[in-house]
């Protein structure tokens, strides 16, 4: 026998709010701090129940950041129907906007790579599969300079981000500028032919 | 009293070939997989002299680490004589040979971030010092954007060379010439006159 549909419907609402407490949680909180009794005691049920929807703490943990970075996926979706030098400059607006709105929880991306292997491994997929999308709107898939060229300016972005975040002294359209400036010349240093637009 | 000569300077032996075997160990395998125990039996001494060197795991650790960084900082000291561009390009092909030697230990050193937080500052401190340096060199020392832009791009050297070290399809000429184009190119957008060399 299958789980009633609207059982279902309430096991999905439940994760989503724990999901929410969650993010809140891990973003005001270092990991260590956060226990899962108080994530229960917090979301006002059993440990029991909680462990029921997360075999671990680290699970729950993983779980929020992959829903953070679903919901940045989605923002900074590229449009299709733009040619790919603009679809990536409207992307990259998207995400410095998000980092702007979500700079704490940025912040702690970086710091909670240390503690759980995972979360490093969530940040290097995520380069992975942004670069790989830019290469493909570059023609540029198979050229191994332009691989490391696109990989190397991902990190760029991410140090130069956390150095905005932490000074705030530069505007995010003059971020912007510096960030799409910055890959031209690495595409350039690569021998990559820039698509006109 | 103070201890005599000839027994401190087998201390600072006996510390100097700890070291060699932690960079070994700690180079071949995961920082869960070694234990004290294992570290005193392969130096041959008892774990109790091991720990009156090293008060943790983490410590000798941190120790081999920070004995790497100073090789390594040692190793890419810009030459005073030089002008401010050419010290860098030998800077920073100095560091890309003593990572093509020690590609293990590099790769290491970004994977062990995770699991002891001191790796990631020590990280940090080595970009935050290497980046002074180069902002001095090229007088723009208060500078927001050289310095997000001098900052982004330590983080796109680290991104590109452990690239580099997992696909080994680039010279070191090339990702030489790949890495200081990019700065160029980065300093151009961040509106910094270069020196004209």
């Amino acid at each position: 026998m299958g789980t009633p549909a609207y059982t279902r419907l309430e096991n999905d609402e439940r994760r989503r709010r724990l999901l929410e407490l969650g993010t809140r949680l891990f973003t005001e909180h270092a990991y260590d701090e956060i226990s899962m009794a108080r994530i229960a005691r917090e979301a006002g049920i059993s440990k029991a129940l909680l462990y029921h929807y997360f075999p671990s703490k680290q699970d729950y943990f993983m779980a929020t950041l992959a829903g953070g970075a679903e919901e940045l996926r989605a923002r900074v979706e590229p449009d299709p129907a733009l040619p790919p030098a603009e679809a990536l400059a409207s992307a990259l607006d998207a995400y410095l906007a998000w980092i702007e709105d979500n700079s704490e929880a940025y912040a702690k991306l970086f710091r909670s790579a240390t503690g759980v292997p995972e979360v490093r491994d969530l940040v290097e997929a995520v380069r992975v599969g942004t670069a790989d999308r830019i290469l493909a709107g570059l023609g540029a898939t198979d050229n191994p300079r332009a691989r490391i060229a696109v990989h190397g300016w991902l990190w760029f972005m991410d140090g130069a981000c956390l150095d905005w975040i932490a000074h705030r002294d530069l505007t995010r359209g003059e971020l912007h500028g510096l960030l799409l400036g910055t890959l031209a010349g690495a595409l350039l240093a690569a021998g990559v032919d820039l698509p006109t637009t």
